[in-house]
């Protein structure tokens, strides 16, 4: 504070003597305007980390100005609700939000790839094709349609499959589910005979109480630990085949994306990239912690059956070959997404996951360092 | 250009009236002022990717900034030698640089726990631990010691194993091998009767060619095309267990770091994150091509025989426990990020892993999108 009245002080005497050299200070002060934005998230602050994920980008864009470029976040409900977060966006009412991009896959299909698709692309194969596959300026030529600018922030890492009140031991215990489970992964699921619902995060868990529902999917052990699941639905399933990734986004209204000066908008660009390192490492130290507390708590971990996840795979080729055909956003993203996603297994497959096969193997054994210190088991 | 010579001349006008309003904007000013730096680089710019980690730190700050924070990027040895980067930031050569920790170990094996060490953690397990595990804050309270400050900058994810003129059909076939392989590992291999050599980047194809050495270990299939090792030494060994993620860092002059406002330090630590994501972003989608191209010109791939990877993980334990044994500054910092390994792979094994093990499987059976699509098989 003090180093600050200083400064300003030192400020307010040079512009008094108004020489050149004073004059080089306010032409950088130009390209620092003063801007005040909002932000609705789709999600609750009670969801921490991936709500958490806006607040990193508008600290990390007021941090950098000084304050001048103020991003102030809302949660879900506090200005429109989180569902319709892009329509306030579009609208105008909000200058940005932070969102999953699926939720709008009722207006088009071509939404959820900005975000994820069943049996898509990981984190890493995301963000590769994204920056570098062309992902990101497709992606934009769709959204642009929509009145929006879009900037990937924030990734979960792969999701789990679900809780699930009785065990399933092959395809055919799906037959009938009701599951609380929306957009294509709900296509995807009616055709495995599965009964997709829609219903809002807090009413989750009073229905499969009750057994309105059978199953639901939410997010990974951090987040789904809170909602308390567990105590209802006690089979917790992996993977979740609709979330190999989450890649989470910010829309920007057009017009006011447009209006920001250059270095605003590509500090905008530098702070979601960061926002994407910072949720990932979050998610990644939260979640073995709530998986632990979970499982002694009484969470049964349970790896779907082969024969579901292939017959998962397939009903999704079908759905996909379905919109493809009637949809041409959808199909010029998703080819360019698909034509790198069996080029990022090609690499994948080799250092990176024998690498973790080897370790986790050594995990199974007990023998990692951390482990054989008595830290964990 | 014109809208700035418009905004000069707007500012310039609202200084000759000096109302109290036209102060705001100085204020903001004075928390932007010019600063230069030099950054000088471990990485030669024909390691285009590696070397672009500073570059886009550069570019990010650079750009948020309007150009008032501007970072000058120089290859290895234009200031001076890729292996000395640390020392000219420690003694106040230049403010900072952009290296692998590890180059180091020879001041003193703690320094490489800021890159990787043999059989550590891979890249979503090491951010994890960097940013909420502690790694982080135990990492600069040991390179404070050195009169520098670190943040993390670049990953290069999981790296390969390395070439080698013969092939190894088990732990027999490493004893007496000559093989270009520095640090820790090297010390890891000696115990294996590997004699490990080092071999700058720029002198290793010519060993290999006369058989000086056996075998050199470099960085991943998109760095390795261009030394050309595959017409030399064509067996082509993963994982490179000493590599499973390999971070990046900046090391920052303490002086000339304290010496920055916050909202410059603020932003070095935002473009560093972002940086990361970029990096890994742009292996993720260059490896794959390169490492077809590397198979289409004769590349052998191998995977190394489990007598040998597990000879290898037993030969580390007992290199740390030597470490650990006399070095209070490793134990300290390896105990944190060994503690945080058992628990990242817990919960990695689980969705994850099995995700990606689910997409390899249909990655073989050529039942990707993209392989049905003909686009690649």
């Amino acid at each position: 504070m003090d180093r600050r009245k200083f400064m300003r002080g030192a400020a307010v005497g040079a512009l008094g003597s108004a020489g050149a050299a004073s004059l080089a200070a306010p032409a950088i002060a130009q390209e620092s305007p003063k801007v005040r934005w909002r932000c609705t998230s789709s999600f609750p602050k009670s969801l921490d980390t991936i709500y958490g994920g806006a607040e990193d980008v508008a600290k990390y864009v007021r941090e950098a100005t000084d304050g001048a470029f103020d991003i102030q976040v809302y949660a879900a409900g506090e200005i429109v609700p989180g569902l319709q977060a892009a329509d306030a966006v579009s609208n105008g009412t909000v200058e940005m939000c932070h969102t999953a991009a699926y939720y709008y896959v009722g207006k088009d299909p071509a939404w959820a790839l900005g975000g994820v698709i069943p049996f898509g692309l990981n984190a890493r194969g995301m963000h590769a094709w994204l920056y570098y596959g062309g992902g990101l300026d497709l992606l934009n030529e769709f959204y642009g349609t929509q009145g929006l600018h879009y900037l990937p922030a924030g990734n979960t890492g792969a999701q789990m499959g679900g809780w699930f009140r009785k065990e399933i031991n092959g395809l055919a215990d799906m037959e009938g589910l009701q599951m609380r489970i929306a957009g294509l992964a709900g296509r995807v699921m009616e055709k495995l005979g599965v009964v997709p619902q829609q219903i809002a995060g807090g009413d989750i868990y009073p229905a499969l109480e009750r057994g309105t529902i059978d199953a639901a999917e939410w997010i990974g052990p951090y987040d789904d630990e809170s909602l308390g699941f567990y105590q209802v639905a006690p089979y917790y399933y992996y993977p979740g085949w609709w979330e190999g990734n989450l890649s989470l986004c910010c829309y920007f209204n057009q017009e006011s994306w447009q209006s920001l000066p250059e270095n605003y908008r590509s500090l905008l660009g530098t702070a979601t990239r960061a926002a994407t390192t910072e949720m990932l490492a979050e998610y990644d130290y939260k979640n073995p912690q709530a998986l632990r507390r979970l499982i002694d708590a009484g969470a049964q971990l349970r790896a779907y059956p082969q024969d579901v996840m292939n017959a998962s795979f397939t009903a999704a080729q079908e759905v996909y070959a379905e919109i493809n055909g009637e949809n041409e956003a959808f199909k010029k993203i998703y080819d360019s997404m698909m034509q790198f996603q069996s080029e990022t297994y090609l690499w994948q497959q080799v250092a990176e996951y024998t690498y973790d096969t080897f370790m986790m193997i050594k995990q199974r054994e007990g023998a990692l360092a951390g482990q054989q210190a008595g830290g964990n088991q």
